[in-house]
């Protein structure tokens, strides 16, 4: 049945492809007239390219490093007689999960400065076409990242026919995600932040007006950051999510069928996002955001009634159908509870505007107090849905769910990728001088990016809980596997981690702090590197003659400042990545495999309620300065828009760079436990 | 040989109380002749009765309440046979660890009262006098919380002797807590951001102008948070520690004379308190800290000297010595990690003014950041130590290395409420009119309160960290204890939780939650009841004539300002309470015991990561203000000034309402757990 399954997600990867590559024509096909917005799209592509490629550079030697180390030492030593042919397997998929993932980024970047300048251009006609061009730019994404998952997945299968290697594949994928996601989110919020503050604050100019150095990194960062960092970000959990059912599914005592089930179930989730893609549509003048969200609940029912026939078919467990059900539905309820707190239509935002008009302290205090409150929903959901996949099939329901839920990310990123574009539209459309109704057609189609976003973000972490549930899972079977490689018997085996155990205690405490610790690093790396770009700033407008008052001709040095930003975000994101893994090496020494698991698990639930946190209480204070501007609690320009404009800055951070950094350190971290369980098992402290 | 102990305890206890009562004497006699002093002085201690009173009724309400339950349902329904004796100490310790808790929190509200316009008036001669009455004052605090707690749990344990008991005495104790410490900290942040922003920041008066109706609530809430709520608190960490370790003592198994050694440590503990406080002094001139952190390791030293005599004259075994100095110490590591991130002679301070100096969104990043990272020390400390004492005497080890950490609780509260003694007679200086010298001194003296304060209140959440982890160990025990009275044998004694169990990992995401929940409340709570005071305080300037020019004879109506604060802090803290309480509730009856296990694990990680980011980052603000008003980065009225203003504000419901109150959120939910261990192993969902 597996072959019928390969053949059958083969040629839904195929369809995928192919569907990206009409979307791309569609695109290209577009109108793109005005040579001014040609001539700042190519500025803004130009600079994504100089980032992407100092980024890969730097990533190619990281993980040049990390494959000869995972040559030498994984899963075994190299000098272990017969050990040779599996070490270079591991290596091999490593680069593979960074090679698979640095595509993928590449694609999504590649269109989405395509579809950016069209979608600015068709903004002066109307809603439709503007809101087509954004989405199916980002639909390309979406669908790419899932097919270059599942093929990669597939193949290692295929080739490789061990699912142990997978981890190795999903920690290239990791790694990638790490740069991708967190060096892109210092880029990013480097920019927005620099380029608000010197120009919009000090010099009074307005946002995106091209005299500002920043204002071509700004746009720079919405790519890097939200269009590749995203991508990678769901590459990775979604890779994990595979590795890890797999992990399990080919573990003794499961069914045969199960390596069958996680492939097609993937595989339909694909092609639900497919179709959800292509029905995806807007009435002339209608609501971006309703589309935005239809979509992808046409991919969730699609998707749930498909893996239903399959079952039926296929004869597949309906437990397990049932779990991956459960996944799927809560990830739409943390999706509705996270649009409770940050939608601007919901009592929470206006609240915290409220608040505003008796100053900034205030719009800080009670946007940091919802956000804290607006986690509880989420763990509830992930942990409710977690308890119920295990009743119905153990760790490998957990894993199901995890899949389930991860299941339409193709149409996840579809959405979060339209984000940025159409941001980027709005930016040319203002830069280009294409008119007022340009502008507020494309405002229209960013606030319904935001919004999204929020319900995607909380879709992302929801995900990334059940998967890196899943990975504690496959970190058992790593270390049990492992336990009887070196010769023990099943009574020597790790039935689990007790919390009365002190060194699982230990481990839990440690890694509790390190999601706060590696937070913490990147907010600094993002405040650090804005000192850095604002001294620039300044010193372009004193040093450039002319820049201030926009002579004719006269431009500022965009690349400095692109340039600030790259090599700052890479110098910033590197200790706080290595601290993570260092201090879970350092666990592991201290109190072996017990520690390890308290340590994963310790990091798993601090890291899902600050990921929550961050990202939900930057969403409440971006929407809240956005309610304020709108014209309520005095409009722009009064008490509570200066108030409630910095808690926006101190948000951007918390949204854009730590808080969608957590997932990916879980997984970084869960990983490296994984695939070190050997050394763990044989030399520690206590 | 309990005997001999109990005798020498009861020795101690009366030499405790004697020498309290030597030092009210003492500070009665000091010089308080000013009548203006005297007279706002009177304002003060008839606010802080006020709100003592209306608080004390409630929870008088409240405790009635609980104690009619426990007598109904435990640790058995009461209509089951033989079990209304137990149920009846059940309800009358219950209500007698209440009482013990508030008449010390009563006494010591009694003595500030008393320090504080003593404290002033010595001001205008030197720092020495003025220094002896505020730590004299504090130290009578120290003294009858320590004294109280061991007089209580002795009579306890000689009266009933069933260690178990203790577990409904001390949930007594934290009942109280949870109110004065939760309670006071709204209502003194209620009063301290009201003043400052209606007063300082809207009609520019001083600080401590007797114009601002706010300004006796502000200083009424030094009181009522700082010291009765920190001795509350500290009196229900400290019952705690001792109930938990001698659940344990008494346990099967253990040595016979494990639980004399419990309390032969605690009463050296306060021995040594009792030394370091006689022994303390200062110079003419001297520097107030060093003198207050000179007292700490005196009685440290003392403490590690005494307990080794006893150890080797009663012949206790070393291992559990050597667990209760490992305690001691990790916690003056923990003092000195706190007194690193939030002292303003060491870099993090400075780097957060100068982060000021770009804007307030920059002070907030900073402070956020900074407050993560030194949650990292004291995590690690406390694991390191839970680890280390678990190696040394397994879980009665954690709870000896609590007992350590507890040992000189009696130096840390005096430390404790010589802060706010110190701080009310700074504003007594400057409304009675005592002239620049004087207030400069108080200034000092003040300054010196608020390093010391960071270091005590680190050593208070290690201890807390401590004491939960071994209420983990006694939840366990109850646990057993009810599976036997079941009829179980020993197969069916629960060993521990496995994280690896859904139920247990349930429980651990959802526990995980209710810190940030309740602290998010706390925050609300105080900005809600802030905004009604805030309007009061613009109401009267309006309405009463001349208040703001400061006419002769008009004076603002301060009991409409504290009624506010008292009604509003009771009515905002009850529902945070009872969310924590009834989510444990919730979690038990749907996972049963290990969802339990799981929901402390959670709520005892994050709880403590919180308490420490909360309490630091607050600390961090609270000084970079002050170092900047000292003159740096532009010094007063410069943006940076305004900007770390801005920080501070964010920061005093963080460090004085939600960060310390943590505690005893933990501790509650901890002993509700172990008080309902029968109901959860007799019904649960799943």
């Amino acid at each position: 049945m597996l072959i019928v399954v390969y053949v059958f997600s083969a040629l839904i990867i195929a369809l995928a492809f192919f569907y990206a590559y009409q979307l791309i024509q569609w695109v290209k096909q577009q109108k793109n007239e005005n040579a001014e917005v040609a001539r700042i799209a190519g500025l803004i592509r130009s600079g994504a390219d100089a980032f992407m490629r100092k980024e890969y550079l730097i990533l190619a030697l990281f993980a040049g490093v990390m494959a000869v180390l995972i040559f030498l030492f994984l899963p075994r030593p190299v000098w272990i007689q017969e050990s040779i042919g599996k070490n270079l397997q591991m290596a091999i998929c490593y680069i593979l999960g960074t090679i698979f993932s640095a595509v993928a980024g590449k694609i999504g970047i590649f269109v989405a400065a395509l579809a950016n300048a069209r979608c600015a251009e068709a903004a002066q006609e109307d809603i439709k076409p503007a809101f087509l061009i954004g989405f199916r730019g980002g639909a390309v994404m979406g669908l790419v990242v899932v097919a270059l998952c599942l093929l990669g997945v597939m193949g290692v299968m295929i080739f490789v026919g061990d699912a142990s290697v997978l981890l190795s594949f999903s920690f290239g994928a990791s790694s990638l995600a790490l740069f991708a996601k967190a060096g892109g989110g210092i880029f990013t919020k480097t920019a927005d932040v620099s380029a608000d503050l010197a120009g919009k604050v000090e010099l009074g100019i307005p946002e995106d007006d091209p005299r500002n150095p920043a204002v071509i990194a700004d746009n720079v960062g919405d790519n890097v950051g939200d269009v590749a960092g995203m991508g990678a970000d769901l590459f990775d959990s979604n890779v994990a999510t595979m590795a890890a059912a797999l992990v399990m599914a080919t573990a003794t005592g499961m069914s045969a069928k199960s390596p069958a089930m996680v492939f097609c179930y993937a595989a339909l989730g694909l092609l639900a996002s497919i179709a959800g893609i292509y029905l995806c549509d807007i009435k002339e003048g209608g609501s971006p955001t309703k589309a935005l969200n239809m979509s992808t609940y046409t991919a969730t029912g699609i998707f749930l009634a498909l893996t239903a026939l399959a079952t039926l078919i296929f004869g597949f467990e309906w437990r397990y159908w049932a779990a991956s059900a459960v996944g799927l539905l809560v990830g739409v309820v943390i999706g509705l509870a996270t649009n409770f707190f940050t939608d601007d239509n919901m009592p929470i935002v206006r609240k915290v505007a409220k608040a505003s008009a008796a100053g900034p302290a205030f719009t800080i205090l009670s946007g940091v107090s919802y956000g804290f409150l607006s986690a509880l929903p989420s763990m509830i959901g992930i942990a409710l849905s977690a308890l119920i996949a295990h009743r119905l099939g153990g760790m490998f329901g957990i894993a199901m769910a995890a899949v389930g839920m991860l299941s339409i990310v193709g149409t996840i990123i579809s959405n979060d990728a339209y984000g940025p574009i159409v941001d980027n539209a709005r930016g040319l459309a203002e830069m280009g001088g294409l008119g007022e109704d340009a502008i507020r057609v494309a405002d229209e189609l960013d606030s319904a990016g935001n919004t999204v976003k929020a319900v995607t973000k909380g879709f992302a972490v929801g995900a990334a809980g059940l998967t890196v549930i899943s990975l504690l899972g496959a970190f058992l079977e790593e270390v049990n596997e492992v336990i009887i490689r070196l010769g023990g018997t099943v009574e020597h085996l790790i039935k689990g981690f007790d919390i009365m155990d002190p060194s699982v205690f230990f481990g839990v405490l440690v890694g509790a702090a390190i999601p706060a610790v590696f937070s913490a690093m990147l907010i600094l790396g993002v405040d650090k590197n804005a000192q850095r770009m604002i001294a620039e700033i300044r010193r372009q407008f004193t040093e450039i003659e002319g820049l201030a008052e926009g002579k004719e001709g006269v431009e500022p040095d965009y690349n400095r400042c692109i340039d600030i930003a790259t090599t700052g975000a890479l110098r910033e994101l590197i200790p706080a990545g290595l601290i993570a893994i260092v201090a879970t090496i350092l666990v592991g020494f201290i109190g072996g495999v017990p520690a390890i698991g308290g340590y994963l698990l310790g990091n798993i639930a601090v890291g899902l309620l600050l990921a929550l946190f961050l990202s939900n209480s930057g969403g409440i204070w971006d929407n809240s300065k956005k309610y304020v501007e709108a014209g309520n609690e005095g409009g722009r320009g009064s008490d509570a828009h200066k108030a409630a404009v910095i808690g926006d800055t101190v948000g951007d951070p918390f949204k854009d760079t730590a808080g969608p950094s957590i997932n990916t350190q879980i997984t970084v971290v869960s990983l490296v436990a994984s695939l070190l369980a050997q050394v763990f098992v044989s030399i520690h402290l206590f």
